[in-house]
């Protein structure tokens, strides 16, 4: 397994990855298999989707905040954000991507995306692959 | 391959299956690796969210319900669970977790939470070890 | 890794591909291991959910739109499928599935769906497996 951190800086943000994961995928040697990226945290997630046009991320958070609103009367956690909860479930601690011949198989246009819904922090991610070398 | 029963008493309901998903993780014997707990049923899920303040899933089962709300009338299926089926594909029907060093990479705050989404009702929960010994 | 193409006809549609993942398990020859089935596209996705009755998949589909309804006046991205973007990160953009004594651990009622959120289009789908045989 290994780790790196994230630096966050505003309460919602999805920030690029993949280069991160790539080089793990890289360094493990492992030519076909799977890698997993792991969010250790309850208010944050990771999900892969669109790196070309920054609106989509715009669009994404947008979207998440209309489905699970922030400060909801019917909200009983008391740190105030029940929301970011919410969204994590909704978009998961984890994404599986293949290894195929040495490489992260992603399409075209996927990046990975950790996704911050309870900022600014410091984040960790935790990426385990296996496979065959 | 290890499954168990989880007997769930209400219709919308988070339960703490951390414990069995450790005692099956440490019994593969498996160092380092990935455990996948999957959830074969249409109208349930897993999710990995907190496990401190119990409101926390009372917030997210009340989330899940104002997005994907009951007997709504647009909904065809006529054994009323649409929501359920809806809240299952939101959620997702697995989780796959880091296994380092014999341990189960689990966030301070995570716990993995069977949700119930069309209960009371025994169900099944299949999680599959892989990796190094 | 194996991958087949998915032909969808409608702007929101699911397909069940659960006969051509099994067909790729049991080629592999894995006897106990784990099947990731991932689609390299930002506004599709993959899910499994109940395969007898086809009103779940409209109800879905519907559920989904109400979730994230197109054409918002708060999405900036110009391509105008800022939903499908959104519903792909909700849902996600893979599964992973036990393989199990030589076969797909699926519960009697699932399916694995293709999701098209912005088609109709050609798609393609991914499978890795790892394992022992």
């Amino acid at each position: 397994m290994e780790s790196f951190a994230v630096s966050t800086r505003a309460r919602s943000e999805l920030i690029d990855i993949t280069a991160e994961v790539k080089r793990i995928a890289g360094k493990s040697g492992v030519m076909n298999g799977l890698i997993t990226v792991f969010v250790p945290h309850t208010t944050a997630a990771v999900t892969i989707n669109e790196n070309a046009d920054p609106s989509v991320r715009h669009d994404l958070l947008k979207g998440l905040s209309d489905i699970a609103p922030a400060n909801l009367p019917q909200y009983r956690h008391a740190e105030g954000n029940s929301d970011a909860h919410i969204k994590a479930s909704l978009v998961g601690s984890s994404v599986t991507i293949i290894i195929s011949e040495g490489r992260l198989i992603l399409g075209t246009w996927q990046s990975v995306f950790f996704c911050e819904f309870d900022g600014p922090r410091t984040r960790k991610v935790d990426v385990q692959v296996i496979g065959k070398d």
